[in-house]
Formats: structure tokens, sequence, C-alpha cells
């Protein structure tokens, strides 16, 4: 594979000579550049990303780092945020951290290694790591201080509001023995969603059992083994922090020939586009997962692009979307 | 942003002699290493994967293209892929090409820039632009033709056998009234499938009705749009090309109140982790996700690290899995 070094060894003349003709950044006497043309020719040379980040600090890529690949609504995030960014001018590098803090970091060092422009991540675990990079970045789910972070904007949406919504759907459904269904507590958003959703209850004297889970979704895992120590039968309403793991719960559900809405009603957080094929339909808070995207993006992209904004923190809003659970 | 050029002019000596010393390639002076050392401190630089890929030609990384991000095969599959590549030594960046070949051939451009140490590729419709990349392929689903393309190995299942086996399926379970569902003729595979089924229907004498999706699953998408032209009642069985269709077509007959599998049965193709949750549970041809992901896996890092590996050309067994539709 041809590298400048060979095209510096075949036209007879130094390494950053090359660069700077391959870069038009700075001097290259006509005759120098004609013979580092003639080299490249020769050579069947392709433009390597590697030199010109190297050199002009611009990739013309966006890295992504998704908590989890396989949970449809982050599906569906990336999709939304790669639609039409070729058109802008840049690439989306995509990352997934599986929600594991060392994976996290990893994908951070890669991306800053490739000099991304820009970076946004799904649900971060990590604070100090997007410190000091040198690059906007755009975190999704999670808030982070204030103070030190300058070059972090926070996009969430209005999860405590979620929270209370899923509760006042229950009792308003006449829901009097309710359970809630935590997500790990490392998981910020989920933790808002359960904030609200307790205080709502609490408004009205509504005593909440509470059940939580140690991670999010991994199609290898039993539900059997994470649902069996729950009796279901004591309850007649469930609030499970997010639709892939209501999803988990309403099959459960299904195999032991509980009746959903009939003895239990369900209702989940997202709005995921697997919510309309369960059987029966998921009812959730949707956090519109186009919205969530589009300001994720253009958040960043004005920071990529005019450099000197300061840092935000957007709040978008939730709504109750009534289905058949 | 420190960069090599920094530390060239800090330390006093030139470009190539920070690249020598990064990279341990190539002597330097005992004294300017001191020098380069002293600069790399002062600057707080973070060692640039461009500058090693761009002088060593290694940049750690695979690279990973998958046709659809949406499809909760595919999100599983790149899951299943980048489960342990860390501990194996390497990064996973993933493009989604959204079954776009002008998509598909940049992100193939991009990661050639980035010099990936090998490439691996859900669907692929673009060829030739393989060829001669320099680097090993592994191309999943789509077949390539045998003779030019010697950097490229193919994993495939027995699509055909496959597709033999959801018609036989169908028919033992006394079908005669069967509409076949093909996805979009760019899709190799499905087609393979296809082929399969026909071939066995007419070994029964059976006639097949065929209808074809020109895309492979958007959640913006409408079924009401893409199923109302066909009429449902005619049928006592359907098979559909893979099993994210297949939950749309359960949706839709869910919501015109088809019951499945008392009125008409549907069989799908993939087995992904989505199938369980649906309500009647899709029954399916499994082709293992995990088994997909491992030989993928382990047919590319073979040619990544020991090089001089001829071409393979892997099949793999399909099953039927039998649940509720």
């Amino acid at each position: 594979m041809s590298n400048i070094r060979e095209i510096a060894k075949r036209a007879g003349v130094g390494i950053a000579t090359v660069s700077r003709y391959l870069n038009s950044n700075g001097y290259v006497k006509q005759q120098t550049a004609e013979k580092i043309q003639k080299a490249i020719d020769e050579l069947n040379y392709v433009p390597n990303k590697h030199a010109k980040a190297l050199f002009s600090s611009k990739s013309g890529a966006i890295g992504l780092i998704t908590p989890s690949i396989l949970n449809p609504y982050f599906s569906h995030w990336i999709s939304e945020i790669g639609k039409d960014l070729r058109s802008k001018g840049f690439a989306l590098i995509i990352f997934n951290s599986d929600d594991d803090p060392v994976k996290e970091a990893e994908a951070i060092q890669i991306l800053r290694e490739y000099r991304v422009e820009g970076l946004i991540v799904g649900r971060p675990q990590l604070v100090e790591e997007y410190a000091n990079i040198g690059i906007p970045v755009v975190a999704f789910e999670n808030r982070f201080p204030m103070d030190d972070l300058q070059n972090v904007s926070t996009v969430i949406a209005d999860n405590c509001t979620g929270g209370k919504l899923a509760f006042e759907h229950l009792w308003d459904s006449g829901c009097r023995n309710i359970l809630q269904i935590m997500g790990p507590s490392v998981f910020r958003a989920t933790e808002l969603r359960s904030e609200g959703f307790l205080r709502a209850a609490a408004a009205k004297g509504a005593k909440i059992e509470l059940f939580q889970f140690d991670s999010e979704f991994d199609p290898q895992v039993d539900i059997e083994e994470r649902l069996s120590g729950i009796d279901f039968c004591k309850y007649d309403g469930v609030f499970v922090f997010n639709d892939i793991a209501a999803a988990k719960v309403l099959q459960y559900l299904g195999e032991n020939r509980i009746r959903v809405p009939q003895e239990i009603r369900v209702i989940g957080f997202d709005d995921n586009f697997v919510d309309k094929m369960l059987s029966p339909r998921l009812t959730t808070i949707r956090q519109s997962v186009e919205e969530a995207a589009r300001i994720c993006l253009d958040t960043l992209l004005q920071r990529v692009t005019k450099k000197k904004l300061p840092r935000v923190d957007v709040v978008f809003d939730v709504e109750l979307v009534v289905r058949e659970s």
C-alpha cells in the first residue's frame, strides 16, 4: 500500500514537502509539485484520511457512542442521526459501548486518536474523560455537572414529567397495586423517570413496590431468570423503565398466561418501533426518537462548524401514548 | 491540539524524526529522543492513530458495514462481532449503509482512508469496490463472483434449504393457498430463500402467489401502505423473506383481526430476538446470528493476522424453529 513516505522517496523530496503538497498547506515549488504528482500517479495513491487529519486536524468525521446497539430505540436514534449526515459533509463513525465504562473510555480514546470533529454519546457513564478533549460533545440521556465541562452539551427528555404521566395513567386506569421496575442505577434518565413516578404516587398516597434490573437488555439473558422473583399476581399495574424491558415483561406475562391489560396494565418509556409489533401493543411515554436525534445532531454541528458557541442543556417534552397494554 | 508538527518544531527536529521516534521505527539519536519526549510531555500529546496508521499501515481497527442498523438481526450480529474484539486487540468501527450502494461506497472509501486492517460487510451490493483494496474482506449474505476477488471471503447461510424447509412446514401444516412475500431483488440471500421455497413447492405441484417488497424495513413506513394491496383472506399460509418484515405482517394481520395461525400461518427467516416478543411468537427458519457473527469474525481475523490465507466461501446450516405463528 502506498503511503506518503513512498511518494517522498520516489519523488526524491521530504515527507513534509509531500504533506504540504497533499494538503495545499504551505509553499511547494512548481517543479517539485510535478515530481510529487507523478509519484502519486505512478503509485496509485489513495488520499489518506490519516495524513489529512494528521496535518489539518479536520477528519470530516463525527463520532457516535451508543450505549446499546440492541435497544431498538438507540438503533433508530443512530439511524436518524446518520440519515442525512453525508449531505452535510460528515461521515458517522459508530462505536457500541454496551453500557460498559471501560468500552466507553476505549471508544473515546480511539475517536480522539482519529481526530473526529465532534462526538455524540448516548447515556455516558464517564465524566472527566469528556473534558478537555478539544472537540464539542453532545451527551444524550445523562446530565453532566454544569461547571467544568464547557465543551459538553446535554440533551435529555423531561424524564421526571414522563414518570409522573406514567403514574397518572396507571392511577386513572384504576390501578391501586402498582409495581415499578427500575433500570440500573447508572442510567440517570431512568432514575429521573422513577423520581417523577414516585413523587406523583406520593401525592396520591399510593404505595409503590420496587424491583431493579441490573442491566438493560441482552437477548441471551433468559427473562425467566430475571422476572421469576416477581409475583405479578399481586399487582394490577406496572411501570417499566424503558420499552425494550417492557417488551420482555409483556413476553413473560404472556407466557405465564397473565392477561394484559385485564389483570395487569403495563406502561413503558421511550416509544420504540417494536412497541406497535407487540400484542397487546405497548402503552408508553414517548420521548420522540426523531426529535432526540435532530436536537443532538443540530446541537453538535452548530458547535463543530461555528466553534465558539457555549454549551447548552436542552430538555425536550414527552407525552403519553395510550395503546393496548 | 498538539500534533507531530508542533512536537517537531518544539524539539527542533524534523517531522520524519518524530515519526520514527513515535513508531519505534528507525534510528533516533539518544539526545534527539530526549528532546522529542520532552516536547511530547510539554505539549500533553495524545498518540495519534492517524500518525500511527500513516507510517505503519496498522490502525488496530476492523471496519464493519451494516446494511441496516434497524433490523434486530443485524444489530445482534454487530453486537456479537464486537463483543470480545477489544480483547483480541482490535476496535470495531461501524458504518450503516442503509442498503444504499452510494453510502456503501462512501463507507468503503472512508474505511480505506483510515487504513482499517480488515472489513466485514453485511449484504453488500457493490462488487468491484472490494477488489484491490489491499485488505481482507468478509461479505455476509451476498455471494461474490469466485474468480477475481481474491481478498473477499463470503459467509452465507444455506438459504436455499431454508426456503425448502419453510415451504415444507407450511405444506405439512395443511396450507394449500400459499403466498410468498419476497425481499428486494438486490438481497441475494432472500432470492435464494425464494428459489428453495418455489422449488420445493413445484415438487408438490403447489402454486405460490408472489408479492415483492421494495425495501427492507423503515419504522416510518406505514405497513398499511405496503400490505393493503394483499387480500390475506385468500391465503392460509405466508412465507416472509425475513423476520422483521414478518413481524410487520403479523402486526398488520392482528390489526385487521385475521387470526394467526387459525386462519393463516406465518413463517419468517432469520430468528431475531424480537420473534419471541411477538404474539403469536414467530415461527421461523433460524440462521444462527451467533454462528454467523463467529464465522465472519474468525474468517476475517485469520486473514488479518496471517495475511496469506486464501479466500474461502463458508455456507452454514439453517433450521426450522416452530413457535406459534
